[in-house]
């Protein structure tokens, strides 16, 4: 069977592989852009899938924005793309919680540690939150906390999950609290896990990391509901019902996307190398994790 | 060989457990006091031991405060105690990298994620060093800092160390940072990594919390200069020149404190039931981590 095949500059290999496929489910950062940056040729690319008359998933871990936010994202890159097409790890987790634990009021309250975008698919799922962007958890830790905390006066008694994402305005105070909330029972969940972020051309802390305080203060690790989890597949099969065997995940990083795709069934996988994994590390030896295919970077597809 | 001793109560016991040392390594928090809680007649325990000529070492993995502000807080519970006396982690640190690493100007910074008892302690060796309490690192992440931190033009090329201790003032400024460095070469290390801070009668994110995200942002595990490191021992050792078979630890914390003092080699270790682990800890079948004696308070030595 060989290694993954290389499809960058042989046409012929690039049609066959690409009319293998109905759907292509595709991971954002790392493959089409990196942080504000859009990589070349990315809306002819998109373009050229949807004229073959595939149907495109965009599944991203980046928990900070809501399906919204990346649509407006997507226009202002100029890459044609609906709401609908859509799948953040905020969104999963928003199900996950409304649709699998079914919290029943009063004690259903969220206690989120991270952006509005995970606040945004909360209230899309009807679901009670606290904390999250919440302006008056933006500031020193007081004496005063210390004792209102360990009271459980500070705490609120209807949260029943910690919900921990990309936090880019983490705090003592915040952490304090959710630590608390663990402490008491509430269930440990994550949007994802990834240790990095890529921004700018090399790696920012990630979810894992803002989130990392938590899991080692309370011993418990989250059930993390972003790639690689076979939860987050589901849900997306669960909502755009396709055949796996006729599906593709395309992505950067060989422990999320591409583990993502083979634990999922899905009938192949494509790496990029725009992103974080090297092409090194899934073509050595004993490798773990390995691609049906790769390319260069994504825009190789036009041929 | 049987279990640990319990000495509350058993006069003569107690006299001989003392008896058997010169030297008594104390931790502070949850054994002294919990936060600004002492517990009861701790000063006049220390006094008995020092009227029975013992030598006493205060050893703590509290890393916000210097030597001087520890000094202090025993003069404000009313416990006797000079600064000679006090053995902390940033000391331990500082020690660390003044004596051992040996930096080499120009490249000898260390960029701090901590108090400033850490930032006081690397004073206190003559070690130049940026981050820590800098008011400018305590503000929100902005998009030109993903470019500048990219590019490198906003790191400083003479840091050779990152050095995390508890950090009560997080932000995703300095987490990058400390990524940044990191990922550039620089050796880390952390004051010690204590899941769990005890404070107003339960527990709190630790040095070990706080410094996790460097950790999972890296893949790096920080070299730890606290409890239960050797590193520190050696240096208490170095620094105040005992024997070992003639010195007892007594602390709180079986994974810290108690395995400190048998990985150390000391005569004896001495656990209270005042802080974190529970008795039913060591004296469970199979138990790892067990001490010599225990006692319920550690005032209960004045029989």
């Amino acid at each position: 069977m060989g290694g993954p095949q290389y499809l960058t500059g042989d046409k012929a290999s690039i049609e066959a592989f690409i009319d293998k496929f109905d759907v292509f489910l595709f991971d954002c950062d790392g493959v089409l852009w990196s942080g504000d940056h859009l990589f070349p040729k990315i809306p002819e690319t998109i373009d050229m899938l949807r004229k073959k008359g595939k149907q495109l998933v965009f599944v991203t871990n980046n928990s900070t924005k809501s399906r919204g936010d990346y649509k407006k994202k997507f226009d202002g890159m100029g890459i044609q793309c609906s709401e609908d097409e859509v799948f953040g790890s905020s969104y999963s987790a928003s199900i996950y919680i409304s649709r699998i634990l079914k919290l029943h009021a009063p004690k259903n309250k969220v206690y989120v540690l991270g952006e509005s975008g995970v606040e945004q698919e909360l209230d899309s799922e009807n679901v009670p939150h606290i904390g999250g962007t919440d302006p008056s958890l933006r500031r020193d830790m007081e004496p005063e906390d210390f004792k209102t905390i360990a009271s459980g006066e500070a705490l609120d008694p209807d949260v029943a999950v910690v919900l921990t994402g990309l936090d880019y305005h983490p705090s003592y105070l915040k952490y304090a609290l959710g630590m608390a909330y663990l402490r008491n029972g509430a269930k440990f969940l994550a949007t994802n896990i990834d240790s990095s972020l890529p921004s700018a051309g090399t790696l920012f802390p990630g979810a894992g990391a803002t989130s990392a305080p938590l899991i080692k203060a309370s011993g418990q690790e989250p059930l993390a509901l972003g790639k690689p989890s076979q939860a987050m597949m589901d849900a997306i099969e669960g909502k755009f019902q396709f055949d796996r065997k006729k599906a593709c995940m395309v992505g950067d990083r060989l422990n999320t996307d591409i583990q993502f795709g083979i634990e999922g069934g899905l009938g192949g996988t494509l790496a990029v190398l725009t992103g974080v994994s090297q092409k090194e590390e899934f073509l050595a030896e004993g490798a773990k994790v390995v691609p049906s295919a790769y390319v260069d970077s994504l825009s190789d597809l036009l041929g």
